[in-house]
């Protein structure tokens, strides 16, 4: 299998991570610079249709995108250790975790970092900056919430370590790099301490 | 169980549509008024601290919420008839099908009418109508993309009848009734074909 994947985006950090924690090896990275469209390319279209990255193709040609949906199937060809829920019922509260984060945490880093940094120019356009901080602010009321949640549970779904780590963790990790945002020093202890946690992870890549 | 949901927001009428679509009975409805901030309420955060519809209360107290990891748990409980994929394999490229509707259709609707609707004013504070108006744009990108998909294949993941659909459908009803959306007034032929076969579904409810 080949995975197309960039640098700096977090979606594709987000399967990378995935990959490493299930300790799958054999699968040959493909990079698509992004700074010059490659993703917008007609060969890279014929992969993706959508222009995104991360895609996996599989060794029959056929290509899967979408970072969940990629998750979903590595989870189903190496189930351990399982990061996606080991029931029906464990998966759709996973899910759930892992949606809000999603949709709420790494969304609002993502457009707040796409609307309102140059050198995410190229890639959003146009770019509407004020509705980019408006978005930083409703990242922030989730980052708070999760802060309170996690005074009371060590990982983001609650007991264990699963995909929903990875979603917030590579989330942040953009917010961290690109917007110097750092939970600690808007007073949120707990979300910093787990975010140092998984930063020690070995699969957690560079910092 | 219980399902809170509201009038119009396209999210519960998935949920609804995939009860539906099942054939389960017994779930109670619990409407939740959006336009007097019922869902800000202490008593419905209580329920999802995310302050969204729809979400679902199982019979031992806890609430799932998010619209695909309800729709994950009820096809565990109800497994016919399928719409999620029968093994991982079809489970991950139908929820690629699904994700890339939802986030680049079914949300790029959302963000239209939530930024330049004035009856969307009191839910969405502040409203950017130029962002409002681009995602638009974005929106008719992937509708076109759709179109041609139409064109080759019956339904949205490929030859049968899935949540793509239901996430697809519910999505351009809510362009449809909020903006007088209409693919097949803007050249997209496959597309409203598709959108009128779904609506005579006895699952489709009002159209």
């Amino acid at each position: 299998m080949k995975l197309y994947i960039s640098t700096f985006a977090p979606n594709p950090r987000r399967v990378t991570m995935f990959i490493a924690e299930k300790g799958i090896t054999g699968i040959e990275p493909v990079m698509i610079d992004l700074n010059t469209g490659e993703h917008r390319s007609a060969a890279y279209l014929a992969k993706n249709p959508m222009g995104r990255v991360p895609a996996l193709e599989l060794d029959d040609g056929r290509v899967l995108s979408e970072t969940r949906a990629i998750c979903t199937y590595l989870e189903g060809l190496y189930p351990e250790p399982n990061l996606m829920g080991v029931d029906f019922e464990e998966r759709a509260f996973i899910e759930m975790a892992d949606r809000r984060i999603e949709l709420h945490l790494l969304l609002g880093v993502a457009n707040w970092v796409r609307h309102t940094h140059p050198g995410l120019a190229a890639l959003e356009q146009p770019q509407f900056p004020e509705y980019g901080a408006a978005q930083a602010d409703k990242m922030r009321e989730t980052a708070r919430w999760l802060d309170a949640q996690l005074a009371q549970q060590p990982f983001i779904a609650g007991e264990r370590f699963t995909v929903a780590d990875i979603t917030a963790y590579c989330g942040l990790e953009f917010g961290r790099g690109l917007m110097k945002f750092r939970p600690g020093a808007e007073g949120m202890p707990h979300l910093q301490a787990w975010r140092d946690r998984i930063a020690e992870r070995p699969t957690a890549g560079r910092t």
